[in-house]
């Protein structure tokens, strides 16, 4: 296993072309920004990557011309999501070929089993899995909360790397910090959750996964520094800035779910010229009208556009 | 579209070997002694067919050998299951290739989105699949309730041909099954629940997907002839033998979920002597030792198994 | 403990004044009329009943108008819905007082507490109630499923007499009449499921509690007569009528919950020249305008209503 | 309306006899000890303080013993928690009558209605009561989430003073949190998640409601100075003593829910010599034996028992 990946790695969006194709030119601004406002790693096909609406041909365009353009510069973390364990195996085995640094995987879903079940699963593929593995805990998506005490058991005998956390769960989040810190921490916790990036990192969190960094990764990273010098009024400053900002994804109407999150982002980046559009994936639809309105209204609030 | 498929319609389970391989003499077993007993059609790659532990691989191999099996002795229905519209229209394709007469496919999963999103992503299916496409309302799996309206209107629009629901939900079945009556049938409702195919029957269902078929087929094929005929007595008897039969998944200790469900399917089947093992995939667990011998004991209380 | 009720019984909606107060008049023709039409019981205070809006005068003034006016022509049943046992209790002491001839309650609520405690609650109000306990299975407003073994050994034990069964799970309600019948049948086992009662009758149901008939008793009473008859065709024909008259829950815009529910029975009964008003609880709203409209299109098209 | 609640405001537990009346020793012996720890507040019938568990007499009791004790020392907030408005309403009459300061109400529960029932319930609660209304956000047990925008056109109307925020959701937390600000504050916001208070301190809230300071307020006032003192590394420190700390409820094996965590808390204060039994009330059970020990152990490692 490498070391333990830390800091801000933002889960990147796929963006697309209007035809629905991987927009190749619009992939590479948005990591080139990312990487110029100096991340820790990048996460590819996550549920912000649109990992869920991809077929095995455009997950390997995304995981190919990612890990190309990047370059070595940080880590590259590759979603490998889907229903079960073989099936789960078949995109580690694809994301290896890529030379990913890292794979992440949820418990299994569409059939649930219980905690054995889940914790057979990721037994697997940690065993399997020449790259670390990364639990991603994401019951909102896959209906299973991964318990704490069987991560860090995972975590100990080297069969995981980490955690991705986006359970909404900060209090079982606390206990498995507090008992990751005990056990010598063989974990990386990684905190999905971009509006309380402050708390988790009170809990003890190495590092944050926010979707929000698609748009505005500065102050996440302003933020990760802050709290590694110890300054938690910054901290703090740069998430009420942040929340402020994640607003873009609750000021739309008439949509909710993927179409409200992703398609924000999307919206949002297009707005600041970064991607070319806010296409979104068959079956969701891109943000119009009014609610793009509302989104780049937020971005002037928060100066990232002019007035 | 074909014509409407009625009557019994078994989604067929998937025999292992012990290596985690489809064992294709087993499989060939239980196909046969299905159509012996006189099912009205034959359901692959369902929730039971373990379709969401199959990789792509796998699910090719089922669909090849059961159609050159079946022979077109029965319609074959499909399962095409994934998360979103991209990844279910390759297995459309796959599926198609192999001559499947149907093909399932459920509300999209993992990211939600909407009414909307749900009804755009069986628009697109019904507009790209060459053969009819059913709608499969399984909320447990995918944690969307399909809209009754919705189903009706895709049906009346000749973009699915029928419904196989596994929502649990009887009420908004019977309110779906009295709305498809009255504008001229569009629709061909299958009921998923095997304990009260009865009361779905009553309801004005056209036929039934019973996983329990697997161990027990004649007492469905003799069910749905008796409601043909209007003998609801016989109906109703046939039905409280199922409901003892199924014990089978719940006299088990200790297991839950698939590995409780389809596992008892295929313990049974193993000591019926049609399939060689109780093999289950990855990450499940087979059934062994006192759960199976409870799942014997009700076999013999119902006079499958000799005592 | 009396002899087990059977066959129809109303869960009775509580006809208000516009200032909110219990409305006797009406409350005493809508009785009247369920009289004539042949009721088994009546169930007052049920969730229908809107035990959970009233106070404890309310309830008090419920009940006694209520055995007043039917003075031992059907037993009455009374709801003494709370959140846990020394609260409920009180209820079943002031239901005793009214004479009324069973009582309904439910799991413990608000704070929750796995099996044992739930079990626990009844065995206390079955051991403390000088008149029969039901138990009311009602996840939907307690969040906690009755386990079918568990109701069967209280009633072995004489500590409960029967089921009213709302819990949607038309599979376990079948496993729970088996095993009822097995067992000698000591519950009285009746749905509440009103647009289902065909189908719980398949499944061995002792009666039923659909609030439906409120609004149209006389069906509901046929239906069971001709259940007890072996008349299925009947049974059924009953049913779908019932089904499209259900529609006056559904037809509606705008409302959700107990409004879209009650404020249906309410606004048809008031339609129908039973009630008064149709007024509803506060924190409720009646029906009103356009909605109300829509109500009654459906009663004419069921003819209770002239075109 | 008097002024904004703010600082630590304990939800006292209510000690049991034997027998389960109120125990006044022990529950002025708590009360003592929370007075000296110089707590801000004080809020009793809370869910920790068992108000779904007592009826209307026990209600009294705890409120009559506890206001007479305070004598004004701190503010003391009453539980007026019930299924539906009237109910409510009758509590806040009882409440106000006993001297309490402000009064703590759920949402609607039992029945539920959508947003503008929920809304409208509050206003009617606000307009109708003489102290100050909390708003307790507790979808746990009453499975209705309180939504931001209204609660804060609710508190700038001065229908409700505050919120008790319970519902895990440190993201809608956060919103809340920076709207009030904007708004001028109107609203005074306490957290009731224990272990992390931190966090929702960074988030900006007036205050915590923590379960855990029955068992050990002073570190959870000492927190509160800190932060007003803007030492966060303090307030982290504390957190994370409190956090180990709350293990008492996750040690225990073989229960769940309510018997779990006020079953700990009354253990650990058992063990403590706060109060003179563990006793729950009915259908509750108190803990014992080895669950005992694990909390004993908890406690020694905190060094609240000596070893």
């Amino acid at each position: 296993m490498t070391a333990k990946i830390r800091g801000v790695v933002p889960p990147i969006i796929t963006p697309l072309t209007a035809a629905g194709e991987l927009d190749v030119p619009s992939f590479e601004r948005l990591l080139s920004r990312q990487l110029e406002a100096g991340v820790d790693g990048l996460f590819l096909l996550g549920s912000s990557g649109e990992v869920a609406f991809s077929n095995d041909a455009k997950r390997r365009q995304v995981l190919e011309a990612g890990v190309k353009y990047v370059a070595g510069q940080v880590p590259v973390l590759a979603g490998v999501i889907d229903t079960q364990t073989d099936r789960v195996l078949d995109h580690v085995r694809a994301a290896e070929a890529q030379g990913v640094d890292a794979v992440v995987a949820t418990a299994p879903f569409y059939a649930l089993g219980g905690p054995e079940v889940t914790e057979r699963h990721f037994r697997v593929l940690g065993a399997a899995s020449e790259v670390p593995v990364y639990a991603y805990d994401i019951p909102v998506c896959v209906h299973t909360k991964l318990n704490g005490q069987m991560l860090l058991e995972l975590g100990s005998e080297g069969l995981i790397a980490g955690v991705k956390d986006s359970s909404g769960d900060d209090v079982a989040f606390r206990f498995l910090a507090r008992a990751n810190e005990k056990a010598g921490s063989p974990l990386s916790l990684l905190t999905g959750h971009e509006v309380v990036v402050d708390g988790a990192y009170m809990s003890g969190a190495d590092g944050s996964v926010p979707g929000l960094a698609n748009v505005a990764p500065e102050p996440y990273v302003r933020q990760w520094r802050a709290y590694q010098a110890g300054d938690w009024e910054a901290v703090r400053r740069e998430q009420d800035y942040l929340a402020d900002l994640m607003r873009i994804v609750t000021v739309t109407q008439g949509v909710s779910g993927y179409s409200a999150g992703v398609g924000a982002f999307k919206t949002a980046l297009q707005l600041l010229g970064v991607i070319s559009t806010n296409q979104m994936p068959v079956p969701a639809a891109a943000l119009q009208g009014e609610n793009v309105s509302r989104i780049a209204a937020v971005l002037r609030e928060a100066e990232l556009l002019d007035s």
